[in-house]
């Protein structure tokens, strides 16, 4: 029987990738619904190629014109509802939550609400608001299975292990487009130059944020909720080739390590296929064509934005929602080139400085402090 | 309740660090049974300490000496006949294996046919009849458990996973200690020189075998019949640091890999605790520390006698056998001075090139072939 899937965020990088992996065994899997975003003509192509029932886009105008090119039979949404529905209004056994940002938050626990397991790609909703995902998850007896190349190289890395038998994990990084760079030489670098990334091919927001390193420190506090493990089992370094994708040390001194090319199907499909592997339409890894790999210390000086990640996160309750909050709105704001480059990191220091840490917050005191965080962090003007 | 041990080359270096392993944790191990070889001082030390119900000397006068230092209610014995009652003749539950060369055969398959688990660290032993062995294991129900550092490191990989899946497995070799030579340097290497292995601690034959890469082949042989797959799925690899200790690639391009520093304490605990880990007395591996890992090709060219295992291990029956005893008679001579370095390849070559493979040999058959190449061997003389 196929297995039946739903895509959150279909138009981003995550979501063609998805869609990609899917194409590739078409005898597997069955696209059930689709959400995407502002690139129109792609979810229209994408709705008469996998022929999902619910196609849902961001706006009304757009799902307008969504409805003139979609096979009859299709229902046409958008906007949150059309998320909702998307999540949690077909018969599809797993959703795949590739949206930006804490906007995925809802959506993703109206799918697990609605007993879907789920291929998580949406990190920000776990570091939003990670006690009430993974207590959702766990009531409803669903598997939040990541998408993220460094946790599913976590979560490869576990397969028949027993985790009380975790000493340690650690993320890798690849430093960004920004890594040969001295914080003096960050000053005035543009957007163009940060859209660069050296290994991966990404949407903007992630590109950026693995500029700043907020990524790693996004992946961090995700990795504290999907592995239930203390800040103090979480390390990170850098390692330029993004060829050690994580790994996990072992009370023995055993490490365990995923490695691979860096390319996003091999863990999209691997949660989609868990706990069978199958051929990808990937390149296989030579070390011998690598040649060297390369591993230094993070430098939380040079990158204080993993340094206020594990602060964040280990204040616990509201703080890495604030964290999260001031980020999104700090990167919108640096793409608009509104702000500079490192005023990205000023924005989120000064929002978290602002904010008095809510332990154990419900849902509705986690929107409000989003809302709050993302106020302050539009208002912070640099003069 | 403790796990019960008998240990096959107590005094050798496996030997040794299993007991250290087992002097770590006394509340989790008991020593039922020690067989050592020619240094006596040590295989007293060890029988005071451990008070093994049966302890073996290699020969009759080391026995004599023995029994009057050991407790009175030892059994001391010695030879092929004490071999044979430490691997087969106690209530242990595990069979560390660590002899070395082909002698360790009879002691292991008595030892399997007694229904112990076995810790492989006796390569040769699969080399020389691995369809036997592994047909012996499997009648009996035991489990072969890898010693052996990259057949340990594969093992880890495996956890969990599908055996179906696995597109192929790497070992890594060190290059041994004359890597950074060409083979014109290697003429006129002295025994004491070839005795320094950049990276692990070892006995004289294995660390002779790693200089050859002899020990590559015959590891190349062991993963054949420990994992049960084809010479094509078995690849080899240089990497000078032995950090990454060897990794699977499965059908999907992932990658799992094990690491560490290379201490032999890591995966003899392992074989002796699996599935569980426990803290060892080794230290822990920091890839920052190392900094850098460098991979290159194996070249067939600079090492031949990688190219003869595949060979003798593609054309199968007796031929590994073969392939072993020249060597083990090669090595000997080298380390007694009577053949120079390169002369054991020479020797290897002309051994196998005087042998017609016998398909499927019995155990009869393999100890006429075995005590064939071994004369053969002795019999090439270089003027």
């Amino acid at each position: 029987m196929k297995k039946r899937i739903a895509i959150l965020g279909s138009t981003g990088s995550i979501g063609t990738q998805t869609l990609d992996v899917i194409a590739n065994e078409p005898e597997r899997f069955q696209v059930d619904a689709l959400a995407g975003g502002y690139n129109i003509a792609l979810l229209i192509e994408q709705a008469k190629q996998f022929r999902p029932k619910i196609v849902s886009a961001a706006t009304k105008e757009l799902a307008d014109e969504l409805a003139l090119h979609v096979p009859s039979d299709t229902k046409v949404l958008y906007g949150e509802q059309g998320l909702l529905e998307v999540a949690a209004g077909t018969e599809a056994d797993f959703v795949v939550t590739a949206l930006v940002g804490s906007q995925g938050l809802k959506p993703t626990l109206a799918a697990i609400e609605a007993g879907k397991n789920i291929g998580l790609a949406n990190k920000e909703t776990l570091v939003s608001a990670g006690h009430i995902v993974i207590d959702a998850a766990k009531r409803k007896g669903v598997s939040l299975l990541p998408v993220d190349s460094e946790h599913s190289a976590i979560f490869q890395c576990l397969n028949g292990e027993n985790r009380s038998e975790i000493a340690q994990i650690t993320l890798t990084a690849s430093g960004g487009s920004f890594r040969d760079r001295t914080r003096k030489e960050l000053e005035g670098v543009t957007v163009e130059q940060a859209l660069r990334h050296p290994n991966w091919s990404m949407g903007a927001k992630i590109t950026i944020d693995s500029a700043t390193m907020v990524n790693k420190g996004l992946e961090v506090i995700e990795a504290r909720w999907l592995f239930g493990l203390g800040y103090d089992q979480i390390g990170v370094i850098i390692h330029p080739e993004s060829i050690i994708h994580s790994y996990v040390e072992f009370v023995d001194n055993s490490i365990i390590a995923q490695l691979g090319n860096p390319d996003m199907r091999v863990p999209i499909q691997y949660a989609l296929t868990y706990p069978q592997r199958f051929p990808t339409p990937t390149n296989r890894l030579s070390l011998v064509d690598a040649g060297k790999l390369h591993f230094r210390e993070m430098d939380f000086g040079r990158y204080p934005c993993v340094r206020m990640a594990y602060e964040s996160g280990r204040a616990g309750g509201s703080s890495p929602t604030v964290f999260n909050a001031a980020n999104e709105i700090a990167v919108a704001r640096f793409l608009q080139g509104a702000i500079s480059f490192l005023q990205i990191e000023d924005i989120i220091d000064s929002v978290l400085q602002q904010h008095q840490t809510v332990s154990e917050p419900d849902l509705q005191t986690i929107h409000e402090i989003d809302a709050w965080a993302r106020k302050a962090a539009e208002a912070i003007s640099f003069e």
